[in-house]
């Protein structure tokens, strides 16, 4: 075995590099690990967009991140004593950095040593009955006694009973915005109760208003905190059904709380139940079921893969947990650069595959696995197109691994 | 192929030797079929009881029911129109008949159609909530529309509410006392329309007052009717879930109807699910599960199989699906009367293995697999010693095939 390196952090210098980046137009989690993989860091990446974004077909040119921008909502996080963790550096939360579309960077208030620990998710309706906020309650308080930090989303209903419930033992909450403007605004009494005992994270900008489809997207963050998620009451279609979906395509444990079938509520946790989902009537059936999880080596490895090998521009790639030596290393800047015929060859020949990819995408989303298998393209074409045609504003990859063509909204990107 | 000889049906002497024997005192459905599988007809076992019961070790001479009782019992079901049938009779319903512990003789009131068509059990509390009775309701009907017969118990609560809601497509009701003592009496006017247009039956004596032992016994034949056993709300402990484990034993679908963990009505269908029922909130979920079962050719072959080779003596076996080749046939009457060497020889031989599984039982009941094991006695000497000692009076054989030792009572047996 390697000697195992110590846990890397990235210098001011890095961090500010990696903030412009993932704020940059068209990077998310995806597109970001891709451009660090490519490029073998944030600041040959930030170089690269103008020229990745035209390659893959965008109209316009790509906005990168100001530099004056980013030093704005640095000095605002530093007012509110909010602090930047990257993925890979020791705070960040070893369990939400095995997800795919982990954010690359994580704005964290409260104690960081609460996102060390195991947790679990309880998720549940805004309009939550009674009975499913009282459930939801013992619940909580039973993990937490448990051993288990509780996450959620903040919301009205089950979401803030649940953290009201767990300050005591370890609560953490994901905003759908910013720092700056949490929302909801009633539960700013509770957000400031939970950064002194707990954690509240947020992978957006500080000053960011969430909109609808912020939800969603956050959902992601709140099952992948968690060894397990559970869903307390919800009805179909209901937001969390979305996080209950993240939480098993994370290969997380997802538990549903059962309700009367003459109850709209439980129709979406009876549903979960008939697709598999691990039933929960009390705590112990959740402490049962992710005790085998808990003991596994997941946060101790957290503490110690990972770290620079010495390679200042490659060295970002290991916070990913990247093996430098599996992955081809491409530096776009070469390319570029070079005119000699075998670069124009290979050009020509990442060119047609972007097209073929384009040809092959509609509205509907399909795997990056499929698209592989129908693009008569090397995996690694694939990727490198698709990190360009997301770039160019021209894709969607959403949850999974799912691409689909982005509809042109009225000639605005 | 062998060819399939007409389904059997006895003649009137033999089911008037049926009913005597079942009658009789320690005799129950399990020890009635080892009597006619070891002594080749109801009257054979009649004759012989007196003599097993001495050798299994009886403190008194066994009480054989008196023909004038049966007489009596006969004149009572023609006055209120009920029928007996025997099991493997055309008349007797094929999936019953399946089960370790079928009813040997069955009295049935009202339609024998309803019992030779596919059906699913609903069972519940007596003390349902208003949801658990509409739900029953619907989940009734919806079976019913799709095909099913309904079974329940007859009881106050969700047993009553199915019956009524299934008394257009197909209601059978089972009693836990016999036909002229109808229980609860509450139900006479419900038990009058379901005998009008399906079927209510029972295996008790037609005068039999129902005590609490009769009831979960009772509940063996209401999940035995069925394909599948639907428990709609049941707290721990109560009587729909052994109605629940009876069908687990019969190898039967069990669905359990989800509630909320803080409604105490729901615990024991909760507990049903973690232990890997089928959750129902709807018809179609029971009707969609058992629709692969519903095409076997469990109902066709009930007419076609069995039938009296032509061998008098032995003809009552077939009624069990026994092959008389494969079964060893004893007929202990010649053993009684022959002196010779060799059956002295195999009567000690019996009479020490009998103490020996004598010495082996206690209280707690263990496995006749397990007793064959530490016996050191073959599987027939076994099941030859448990028909004895059980009309001796001196074990008892409970659910699936489990043999404790019964405690003397004060000396009375």
């Amino acid at each position: 075995m390697a000697k195992k390196p110590k846990p890397p952090k990235l210098s001011d210098e890095q961090r500010f590099d990696w903030l412009r980046l993932i704020r940059s137009e068209n990077v998310g989690p995806r597109t970001f690990r891709a451009l660090i993989n490519n490029c073998g860091g944030a600041r040959a990446a930030l170089e690269a967009l103008p020229e990745l974004a035209r390659r893959g077909g965008a109209s316009r040119p790509i906005r990168v991140a100001a530099p004056e921008d980013v030093e704005r909502e640095l000095a605002a996080a530093r007012k509110l004593g909010v602090r930047f963790v990257a993925l890979g550096e020791p705070g960040y939360p070893p369990v939400l950095r095995q997800i795919d579309s982990a954010p690359p960077v994580l704005a964290v208030a409260g104690r960081e040593e609460a996102l060390q620990q195991p947790a679990v998710a309880i998720v549940g309706s805004r309009n939550a009955s009674a009975a499913g906020l009282t459930f939801a309650d013992r619940l909580a308080r039973g993990l937490g006694q448990g051993g288990y930090v509780v996450v959620s989303g903040l919301a009205r209903g089950i979401d803030q009973r649940v953290h009201a419930a767990s300050l005591d033992t370890g609560a953490i909450g994901v905003l759908a915005g910013g720092h700056g403007k949490p929302y909801p605004a009633e539960a700013a009494p509770l957000i400031a109760r939970m950064i002194e005992f707990g954690a509240v994270v947020s992978e957006m900008p500080i000053d960011w208003e969430p909109r609808g489809r912020d939800f969603p997207r956050r959902n992601r963050i709140v099952s992948g905190l968690a060894l397990g998620t559970v869903v307390v009451e919800a009805a179909r279609g209901s937001g969390s059904l979305i996080t209950a979906r993240f939480a098993l395509e994370q290969n997380r444990q997802v538990f549903a709380v059962p309700g009367s079938p003459l109850d709209p509520r439980a129709e979406g946790t009876n549903d979960l139940l008939k697709q598999g989902a691990m039933i929960c009537t009390n705590a112990d059936d959740v402490l049962t079921a992710l005790a085998p999880t808990r003991t596994s080596d997941l946060f101790a490895a957290s503490l110690e893969e990972g770290g620079g090998d010495g390679e200042p521009l490659w060295g970002e790639q290991s916070l990913f947990g990247v093996d430098p030596e599996a992955t081809p290393r491409t530096h776009p800047g070469d390319e570029f650069d070079d005119a000699g015929a075998l670069a124009y060859q290979s050009a020509d020949r990442e060119a047609g595959a972007r097209e073929r990819i384009v040809a092959l995408l509609g509205p509907s989303p399909i795997s990056v696995d499929e698209l592989v298998r129908a693009a008569d393209a090397s995996a690694r074409e694939v990727r490198v197109a698709l990190m360009e045609l997301e770039l160019a504003g021209r894709i969607e990859i959403s949850g999974g691994d799912r691409v689909a063509l982005r509809l042109p909204a009225g000639g605005t990107g």
